[in-house]
């Protein structure tokens, strides 16, 4: 049964007010031997002062060695198992770029892609055709109906853009029409349950009326469909924990995953410090917060190890605005590691701190990996525990059992 | 479904190095109030300073409290459920004598035993026959032919031999034939599911036969069976993690758990030093080294605390060797505790190393149970955790979830 069974019996109403603060990415990894992590080498006065106070350890976001992506890594942070929650590849797309998912909707991640003249795919990326033009063929395919369900073509970035159809009975069970290889034509979407065949008959018509649409629009003049997914159905935060949970998160991506788990979304401004003033300005408003800083992953992702250290300052000069709120339960890691020298997402577990009146302090000297996993009380532990503990420092959970 | 699924779907292909170094029986208890551990009490400089830049703990073979034999603890180490994937004791005895099992075998663990004139057993084990004598009555069996198999008999040490029925449409589920106390005759082999009638008639058969043909060899003039089992079906290291694995290993009993699991057996000297020898050898040809050190528990066995510290030390000294290659991970644990105090193996967890150049170093000042205790930050893990954490470090596993 669900993994949260149990806390969700113990729930009890409460108006004790808790922050997750998500740094994008916070975990990190010398950038020379005998160096400090990102964390480490930061300037963080005001991190450090609380993670002396606080319970600390290493959060797992899947399990040991698994590097995950964005969509399972916050999955687990809201406390739910991010391998029985999978959402796919077409629902995230869609997520990023804001669109609005409904249950009755088919995603996929389209690529526009070139063909030769008998029809095999000589580039799947179309030679990374501009934004620009991705807009005006995207407009262009709007223009394809199709039986029983509304169509949705929407630009992403480059020959990136998600087809979304909508309507009843769409299953997400078909095969990809993305061969992943060039010198053969995009393979037709097959049904892969019986229940699937009407979804995949519609995918293949979308694809033929596309093709007709872009036979002039060499190097774009076809597409490739892949990761066809359902917006999963999945109790709210409000169901499990009984939270009022807001989400103050400036990308599209985790505003999507913020709704997926039913926060409300929050109007913000882009800056780490706009977001520090959309938390004051709802503080009366909610009951959990969830604040989610992009840009430590974004520098990670770019290999810059000091423009993500200066990241990390940013974000420690907010501190004093969020304690001055006096906040019952405050939780600061990541979602997942993004080490600068990886230039990419990685395994390693995240610095975790939970602050709270009725936390076990470890006493830490500063906030960063080598002090989490030396002297953290936590140890090593999976980031599904993270809510439950928010909820139990929260006084929020009830005694199991008499 | 298998615990491994997560990582299968994962894999990406590389050309990276890993070694895993298992000390057999590594793991150790001091000898009296205030010391070392073996490990401790070893001079390892090159171990320590290994240690040192490594990400550490201490791993647990299979569960708190749990005392594994070598099959259930190497089946963890490779990266399989060891509760699942459980290895019959006739298959391990066949292959600690190196017997070449093949998935149409039935093995079983025999024992020559001593009955009275009424078919009682008066003596489990003949009075611990010599070796000598076990093989020339393991000759005399031989002549057993039964309908529809071939049968092997094969000696491995005082009175214990190894049984194997050979043929198509065997099953293990049959009862054994040790009656495991005296006074009672040899029990019949009965089948525990219907498809294994003929099994257990074929093994009664079998022991008749044994029986007329022992009859005038007091002491050795019964025989009792237990242990029945095939060879397990395990997908290999290469299924799941897409790896060249190579074991060098020169006792029987690893060489064929590391043949189950698919890995290459190469040739080596039987020395640790002909070990390093044979890694250096064969560098080029596999991305996995399993490198096996027996000597380890072998003398915790004997319950000689110096001489299993000697056994470390000269394990030591090969480690410059080791690094010369420049792996991209190593690993050095042992597969289970076998502290000379108790000589024999017993359920502490083991100290545990993780090198690598993305590896997030633990800083210890030596390699040891309490350095790996205290300041490990991979706290108290589960074995079967070691393979998904050395893919990872070799940038051998994808991201899970976009």
């Amino acid at each position: 049964m669900c993994d949260f069974t149990l806390t969700q019996e113990l729930v009890i109403p409460g108006t004790s007010k808790m922050v997750m603060l998500i740094m994008d990415g916070l975990g990190g990894l010398p950038m020379y031997f005998g160096g400090g992590t990102e964390l480490e080498t930061a300037r963080t006065p005001y991190l450090d002062a609380l993670a002396g106070h606080s319970t600390c350890g290493l959060m797992q976001s899947i399990s040991a060695g698994i590097t995950p992506g964005s969509g399972p890594a916050h999955v687990s942070l809201f406390g739910y198992d991010p391998v029985k929650y999978q959402i796919g590849r077409g629902v995230l797309e869609a997520l990023g770029i804001g669109f609005h998912l409904g249950p009755d909707d088919l995603a996929a991640r389209g690529n526009f892609c070139t063909v030769d003249a008998a029809g095999l795919v000589t580039d799947r990326r179309a030679g990374r055709i501009s934004t620009a033009t991705c807009m005006a063929l995207c407009e262009r395919l709007r223009a394809i109906k199709l039986e029983g369900v509304k169509v949705f073509v929407e630009p992403v970035k480059e020959h990136r853009f998600v087809l979304v159809l909508r309507g009843e009975g769409l299953e997400q069970e078909i095969s990809e029409t993305d061969p992943q290889k060039l010198g053969v034509p995009p393979f037709p979407a097959c049904p892969l349950v019986p229940q699937a065949e009407r979804s995949a008959a519609l995918v293949n018509e979308f694809a033929a009326q596309a093709r007709e649409l872009l036979k002039d629009q060499y190097p774009a003049n076809a597409i490739l469909l892949r990761g066809f997914a359902k917006y999963p159905a999945m109790p709210t935060m409000n169901d499990i924990y009984g939270l009022r949970a807001a989400a103050i998160a400036p990308y599209p991506m985790y505003r999507g995953l913020a709704r997926l788990v039913g926060m409300d979304l929050l109007e913000t401004g882009d800056t780490i410090e706009d977001e520090f003033t959309c938390l004051e300005q709802h503080w009366a408003d909610y009951d959990f917060f969830f604040l989610h800083v992009k840009h430590t992953d974004s520098r990670g992702e770019d290999g810059d190890f000091n423009a993500k250290v200066a990241v990390i300052e940013r974000v420690d000069e907010q501190i004093p605005r969020l304690m001055k709120l006096e906040p019952d339960v405050v939780v600061v890691t990541g979602d997942h590691s993004t080490p600068a020298v990886l230039a990419s997402h990685s395994w390693h577990p995240l610095p975790f701190l939970l602050y709270s009146r009725y936390c076990r302090p470890d006493h830490l000297a500063a906030f960063g990996e080598f002090q989490c996993g030396r002297y953290g009380s936590l140890g090593e532990f999976p980031a599904v525990d993270t809510l439950p503990l928010m909820m139990a420092h929260a006084l929020r959970l009830a005694k199991f059992g008499a």
